[in-house]
């Protein structure tokens, strides 16, 4: 909004000059507060929508927890779910001493971010603690998808090791470079944007989902398959997960997040791209949400009737993994393309996994939660999906300031967009490969990373975190079981 | 907000016309930006307050899930899981491509929409994606309540198509005669008003809940009862669900995505009814979050005492449904009542769906999750509801722009609004006859419809699904178990 | 935001006074149009902010059912389902009808409010019905920690008076005296501060969290262990609950929901503390989301590590107690201290928590949900924290119109906070102790407070609520089973 000048208006009110004056500064001290107060306005509307948006980007953090248990055998299940909480409680303080300084310090170079440990100089003018908040609630997100791909057979202490390197360095860099406005490839870098158009990811495909996902791939590959994955024959054998309500209900939560996820991307909703008009980032973030919502629509209807075809069944498993293959799919374009192409984003990402869970068995890989494939693979194609099919008009609203920037091949928009892409597919490869692949190869070689074949025929609830999760059937006296365990501490002990 | 003439001002300023002239169209201009920017902020709130409200009541999808689930035996909880999973994406594809135009494609006639098919010219001044996202949440819940009702004995194929064409065309077309401003008994009608007075349906007990319900009705008694839910001397036999967890789970979920539905359905909160005073729309979002939760507040526990005279103890499972019984009725008249008319809402509530249960049992109907009796009954006594308890001032402020207008018998406010709410009731019942029930029968005679009395007596789940839910008891080698399913797909298929 | 004033505007004027005035009224005129059009905007955007706070606290009600119901052995699980359910609904009614209107009605005395009853008066320039609805949230949760305590061997009519009392008056005097503008503790009584400070218990860690867990510690006194819970030797036997999964889920969706306890209890989130500038109250609102999740985070970890070192294993029950613990603890001071405070309050927390549980087992006190040590331990901590870690920035901000009041010890600000806060402790104690004691004693002497040994043996869901709330394994005829409860009703009866 054009402010008042009263020098101006009292040139207007003409030759009385004093009062002039004085009715000029009048009328602009009003106005001026008027200004305020749409700013004050301002911020809090953003602000409301950004921290409901990471509430609902935390509450993927049950999302997964769900799921990844109902995913897992019974016997595991206390394992996996704790994970899923200290990723959220490890993440949390390590997010808020560096891995956030790492990600969005600012000033700084292209590689890392300096500024901001342990939220110093937070809020300014730039970063108020709900943007902290936001991109935590990401950062957990990344260590969250990692830990389906390496579950029931990897040793606790290796977990808190690996989850505490991703979430406070591995990922944060990774999110300096593509969305801090100092990274090399980041679209918002407009004094340096690379190939001249810079990588569009907008909510994390490659960000999130290839980091978690890679980082889970080389996890799973380092420490092999589980027992009986395989058998003698090399045949493939399903060890299904023990709850089919429980990956239901992890679904929808991670379903209901994910709209916290894309349209919370946009950070802000109150930006007019033309003021006065019904049109503005608040259709965006609306168009987010639809695209997300078709994306995974078509996802998950694709891979009901590919599966029927290729398995013979009705599988709400599979469908349900579809469904999440194409939101991490549209996650990259989800604010640049039209709802349209959504449908098309989701139907080739149903293909894409069940290719690549094709491609897993072939090779004897066994990921428990198809998280290499489905955040891996899914992640890649939308990463390569928006750079063929983003529109001119929504990547000049979305990030302005460059008119006439790149965008996607298919809608005529040349192809430096997909160059800076193919750059983004490989480099989140290089990177995680060069730092999660050592770390896991060293806690293997340290002896550090796998249970051993008898705890892992036990279970790793029995064995390490004190009892079985589950008891239906009680008994009259509990005191008769030994296996009972004490809930407590033992008395005696400390 | 009175816009601001420079011709107006400059005239005020007086002899110095060119400086008069300059200083008005300065000030004016000033004027006009900050009219722009509280219009720019308007739909931010707006669209926050609509997206958020789209999120909760999405998240019902996942209340219905668990419910569902909860409510049918184990052996079928993949298979009513995958059914509501598919509402959302089948609903999702479809509402996108034709139902949001049916119900809501502007210009029109009363009877159904004809624009907006694939979303073409949305974002327009009178819709945003926003609201496509919150009707498609609505759209999806009406086929949610209709897997209930025929859970546990329906072919997967008859549920894709009785699914896709309630959401895809039934719906809408009731959704269009009662919500759009074309609809030939809409409320919103204002030039041609049914009885002068339109129906006040304002989130749905019609348009959703006996939509829904009376599709189940259909459903269920075309294929029956579930084998052994009536034993040889006529007598009901309970066939009890799986898992109480899961059902007060869903309760909790649908309670709390009601805030979404109820409240919601303002679509917008920055609305004054007198602008500068602190009571406005805002308030009157408030009030129906408040008369949403005290007529179900009453109705659980007028279930809670009812059910204990009636059956001898305190029931969870009833309570649970006695209480979004309550939910289910307040839903027409949510914004148009004070809270103590709520309390008699939810409490004639409940004993409206014991007495339909009652009356279920008599004939034999087998409906698994009492869908038809809660929703399509309490659904038709919350309509009647409104007619009797609507207040004057709140149906003037809800319904602006046609003073005078007939409320609730009850409050002085004449018959007319229960005559049209009559007729709401008998259309409903006679569209969805017209559809859905034809569609049952067809579906019926082709053997289409309801599975082997051999699956039926295996589970769904093991003969469809590709296995059981659960799996909590693990043997340490799984490959010497043949029951146990592949999870990925058969080795050698294609 | 100043007024505009015609009269002084005409003035500046000058001569042509007629024109002037008419000149100045024209553009005053448009300023009051903006200034209402501002707080029109205002209302809908703290009305959105509040109420979606509100929700969220809500689901906290399904949070405490899960962790709850996963925390009891398998036989009571419909049992404490119900109470929660009953909780929120019982306490929509009274809450309703008088709870309200002892907390907050205004004006009135110190000790308790005398307006509103069943909202007559609301909305009011004061309150408006968000407001109710988010207090409502508020007074169920008190109620919910409650019922913890005394799971798993405490008859139904007995839960029901005294959850009817506690969520009906005894809450509602607490928050009276801390909360409302008038109670003689409040740190909002800004006439008459409590030793010139006045009580900051920001979101109640002592008003619903001490009160809560004290009152369950006096119903589990006067009931006694579980049977089974102390062996003949003394012994504490852990009565593990039945499911992990189940608590893991409560326990993320309370995580989920303090997002709307904490940083919602500020109420408005448009309140500039200085117009124009990036910092206001939504600062504060998310830096107190960030505390409450570092305090929650670092408590869990320290949990991890002190359990591990403890008892041998690595515990996801103990974690997410501690957790738990962590967010019962800092919500008194959220909103006034540093994130690095709330580091510390969080390791302390979960220290407070081990040793209150430790005490606990020594002393023979059973508390199937750990709730008074939890929710009145770590509650109690918070309010001592609070008085050490507040800041003089913060607290003037947060209880604006006293500048120089006190704060924290540790942080400069002297000793009257905390001799307030000692105060707080000792009243909520007594004042619990004084109502709910005698409550819980006469229930005992009257024989309605404890179920029968057999009862407690068999479980309560068999003989007091119908059935067992599991059945995985179905049978192929559910005729053959006498077990098979009725879900409907037994014929026959009425």
């Amino acid at each position: 909004m054009e402010t008042c000048s009263p020098d101006q208006l009292a040139q207007f009110f003409g030759a009385n000059a004093t009062n002039a004056t004085a009715a000029a500064s009048y009328i602009c001290g009003r106005f001026s507060a008027v200004s305020a107060s749409l700013s004050d306005t301002s911020y809090a509307v953003d602000s409301t929508y950004l921290l409901f948006s990471a509430y609902l980007v935390f509450s993927m953090q049950l999302g997964f927890a769900m799921l990844c248990a109902g995913s897992v055998r019974a016997k595991n299940t206390m394992n996996i779910m704790l994970t899923n909480v200290l990723d959220a409680a490890t993440g949390g303080l390590f997010y808020y001493l560096f891995g956030f300084a790492f990600a969005f310090g600012s000033p700084s170079n292209g590689f890392i971010g300096r500024h901001f440990f342990g939220l110093k100089s937070v809020p300014s003018p730039l970063f108020d603690y709900s943007y902290f908040l936001y991109q935590w609630a990401f950062a957990i997100a990344a260590a969250g998808i990692t830990s389906g791909s390496i579950a029931e057979r990897t040793q606790f202490v290796a977990y808190l090791i690996y989850s505490s390197f991703l979430t406070g360095f591995v990922y944060p860099v990774v999110s300096h470079w593509f969305w801090s406005s100092d990274g090399w490839a980041s679209a918002a870098n407009t004094d340096n944007l690379l190939f001249g158009s810079g990588v569009i990811d907008f909510a994390g495909s490659g960000v999130v989902h290839m980091v978690g996902g890679i980082a889970g791939l080389y996890g799973a590959l380092i420490e092999g398959p589980r027992i009986g994955r395989f058998d003698h024959g090399g045949r493939a054998v399903a060890l299904r997960g023990h709850s089919a309500s429980l990956v239901v209900l992890g679904t929808f939560l991670l379903w209901f997040g994910w709209y916290g996820f894309n349209p919370g991307s946009f950070v802000k909703i109150l930006a007019p791209y033309n003021s006065g008009s019904y049109y503005g980032q608040w259709s965006a973030v609306g168009r987010t949400a639809v695209t997300t919502t078709l994306a995974g629509c078509t996802a998950a209807l694709t891979t009901l009737f590919g599966k029927r075809i290729l398995s013979g069944h009705w599988n709400v498993t599979d469908v349900c993994n579809g469904l999440l293959g194409g939101f991490a799919a549209i996650t990259a374009g989800c604010s640049v393309v039209e709802p349209w192409a959504a449908v098309i984003c989701g139907f080739v990402a149903a293909w894409v996994l069940i290719g690549c869970n094709k491609l897993a068995e072939k090779v004897k890989y066994d990921d428990p939660l198809e998280a290499a494939q489905l955040h891996g693979g899914c992640g890649a194609w939308g990463i390569i999906f928006t750079a063929l099919f983003a529109t001119k008009k929504y990547v000049e609203e979305v990030y302005p300031g460059k008119p006439g920037r790149p965008h996607g091949l298919f809608m005529g928009g040349g192809g430096r967009l997909l160059a800076a892409h193919l750059i983004q597919i490989l480099v989140i490869i290089g990177w995680v490969s060069a730092t999660m692949g050592p770390l896991f190869y060293g806690l293997h070689k340290l002896k550090l990373l796998r249970i051993s074949a008898e705890d892992e025929m036990a279970g790793m609830d029995l064995t390490r975190h004190g009892g079985f999760a589950y008891v239906y059937h009680d008994e009259d006296d509990p005191q008769k079981h030994g296996v009972q365990m004490r809930r407590i501490e033992p008395s005696g002990s400390i």
